[in-house]
């Protein structure tokens, strides 16, 4: 017999079915059993008599007939509420050890280190199943908005070679008999890219060795990163953006209600227009509304962007706000000084829900200013050489963004904690299970 | 006036337009000057006359009319050779320094170190770039076939605390206070993520300290994993693979025609079913083709995978050829062995044009056995501790594949060596540029 999945069960009522899963719950009534099914399309309830004892996760299969419930037994929060499957037959392909917490309710409840220490277990909750298939649908969403957009997909490198600005942060590998270094990000090569295709995206782990344990710093991270030519000005950055990001959510919003649903979360709300602020302008808001003198700060502290996206909300009616003009020199060197006053440059932060989800902007595409800058920044020619190759031969006005996918599922489903939102999250204390043990 | 791009200018015969791209060439006949613009859709001829002197290479933008040529100067060869444009005004964007070697030629023939060091600018030789477009297109395809199946994508970490194989051929990472390392392949992660989403898929970067310089290895690369539960057989995972196969190349067929026929490149031939042959039965078929007697081999040598795959070639039209039935006790611990005879291992490797595209098969799912084999193949427990995690809770039968990127790259399109399908190829001498300079 054909395998029946969980979501096709509706269809068959009458119809002896093979159904394949876990045993999501299991619930002894004496001689009946109850048995929730759980497959990668949904859970359904079985129910059977004089059953061999079967352990909570196992993996079962189950043939039976697909049975309507009496009118006051229907379940109308699940799709398969209005059925059971009357079990003719068990058989178990792999049994669970006993669990060490329950698995079955609605909320796992567990203390994060618990969630990630059980994670091969824990990700089974369907809560945290629906975190990453929501964030499955954001970085094809992103690729696919870029695809329709004619941008080339490429590979970023991971080892690289050295570190232009330096940086403590930064994880050191030992190569053959050189020292190399994990990427902490993409942006020299896309850049260089945009000399060869116009337009690029990657979908890449990028690497900080932060060493402090936060809520919203992974050692290991995945970038959405973009980066084109033949702008006309930086805003042609924020526009590619925020089409991105409206692509992802309709995205989201096709594909994922049910997943949202579960964490009551709804998408961030966005009016015509994502406003931009400069640094400045926001600094004023904030004195403003807070009284707080920020004025001469040089970027936006935590607190800060929470209370621009509080203004942004309440002013504008959107939780995304993009933040431009930070001090040139507080940039990489690579970035755009606003030729208007190049104290400050086209970069651009985008904000979303109180926190960064990206930063971007306008870069420097003429060769004897990267020289300049290079050179102003205290940096080494060889040190970005494939880069200057690049800008020597020839390279559009261009500019870029990157977005943070672990960020963006975390705040569009409203998780407490950045580790919630990677598979397997890296830190100072863990890689997969902690590290001092 | 809005940007056209060259692929559209054949429908605006007779309007002005506006082009911007590369200078592709560059021929000054006196007063007047032929220019080859070159986009990211296409090249285009141009001409005007009493123009500036401008590089090879130079970004510009031209102001012109579109003009039917005359007959007898239609270049049949490209899509716009039935027009040109002549120019009323042209701007340099940004000034190409003259170049090392001439870029305008059909083919670049330049030794691989040349092509590499200066890797920046020879990929916009329209050779190498379709080379990239042809890899993102296969990456999406392989991607796209699996999503169509129900398939959740999952981002594999790099940075792994344990390498349960031991392993001398593995990246160190100083990792705050510990010692890490970079993953060779996300096989333990795709299994244990089976027994949460059923069936995963990753594209990500794999890492392999490769002591010695081949044309076919290098030291980070791009893998595609698959892999998937409720299989009721090891032919499963090949029946998998060959749908994700036959899926790409269709891709590849009908987005890369005009980049395949640069390379004068066909796909590679497939009948009915891709053929499988046990190693044992391959070593026979290579015995009695060439009397080299292979017959107690544990791995098909080079030289055997050239040959068993002309065989597939000249005896059942199939490019590709699918091994299976390596030794057990050569593969890693979570083999299945066949039943019918545990000696050999439901381990299948896929072979196209010569060398090996693939591995995969069946893995272990029971977890008693998973752990006798890690005794038997003197690993220690904890360092496989999350996978173990999975299994002890109930995983279905399960197996998946490993498809290298840059492998099926270089053999669609019959490329040399296997830098040449690597943006940016990593080995023992090169980080971007040489190492020991």
């Amino acid at each position: 017999m054909e395998r029946t999945l969980v979501g096709k069960t509706v269809e068959k009522v009458g119809e002896k079915i093979l159904l394949k899963g876990w045993a999501n719950t299991v619930r002894d009534h004496g001689k009946i059993t109850f048995i929730d099914l759980r497959d990668r399309t949904g859970v359904v309830q079985c129910v059977g008599t004089s059953l061999e004892k079967i352990s909570q996760e196992s993996v079962i299969e189950i043939v039976g007939e697909v049975a309507k419930r009496p009118e006051k037994l229907v379940n109308p929060k699940i799709e398969t509420g209005g059925i059971e499957i009357q079990i003719e037959s068990l058989k178990v392909l792999s049994p669970a050890a006993e669990l060490p917490f329950d698995m079955g309710t609605e909320d796992l409840n567990l203390d994060l280190p618990i969630l990630l220490d059980n994670r091969a277990l824990t990700l089974r909750h369907k809560k945290q199943q629906a975190i990453f298939k929501v964030q499955a649908t954001i970085i094809d969403a992103f690729r696919q908005a870029l695809i329709k957009k004619d941008f080339v997909e490429f590979q970023a490198p991971s080892i690289i070679s050295a570190i232009p600005e330096g940086g403590a942060e930064v994880f050191k590998v030992d190569y053959f008999d050189s020292q190399a270094y994990l990427s902490q990000s993409p942006q020299l090569y896309k850049s260089l890219l945009v000399g060869i295709f116009e337009r690029v995206f990657s979908v890449n782990q990028i690497f900080r060795a932060e060493p402090s344990v936060t809520t919203r710093h992974l050692a290991e991270a995945t970038s959405l990163d973009a980066e084109f030519g033949f702008i006309d000005s930086w805003k042609d950055v924020l526009e590619m953006e925020e089409y991105v990001i409206r692509y992802t959510f309709s995205e989201v919003e096709k594909k994922c209600m049910q997943e949202l649903s579960l964490f009551d979360a709804t998408l961030p709300k966005l009016t015509d227009q994502i406003p931009v602020l400069k640094l400045r302008e926001a600094q004023k808001i904030i004195y403003k509304r807070t009284g707080r003198d920020v004025l001469n700060e040089k970027d936006l502290a935590p607190e800060d962007e929470r209370e621009i996206c509080k203004w942004a909300l309440e002013e504008k009616g959107s939780d995304l706000v993009f933040i431009s003009h930070f001090e040139t020199k507080k940039k990489p060197f690579y970035v755009y000084p606003d030729p208007a006053d190049p104290t400050y440059a086209f970069s651009v932060d985008l904000l979303g829900r109180g926190v960064e989800w990206s930063s971007g902007g306008q870069r420097l595409n003429d060769y004897q200013t990267i020289l300049e800058h290079i050179n102003e920044w205290g940096l080494e020619e060889k040190d970005v050489e494939l880069y200057l190759q690049s800008f020597k031969y020839g390279v559009p006005p261009l500019g870029g963004f990157a977005l943070g996918a672990e960020r963006m599922t975390m705040h569009i489903l409203g998780l407490k904690n950045i580790r919630e939102a990677s598979l397997f999250p890296r830190d100072m204390e863990r890689i997969d299970l902690r590290l001092s043990r």
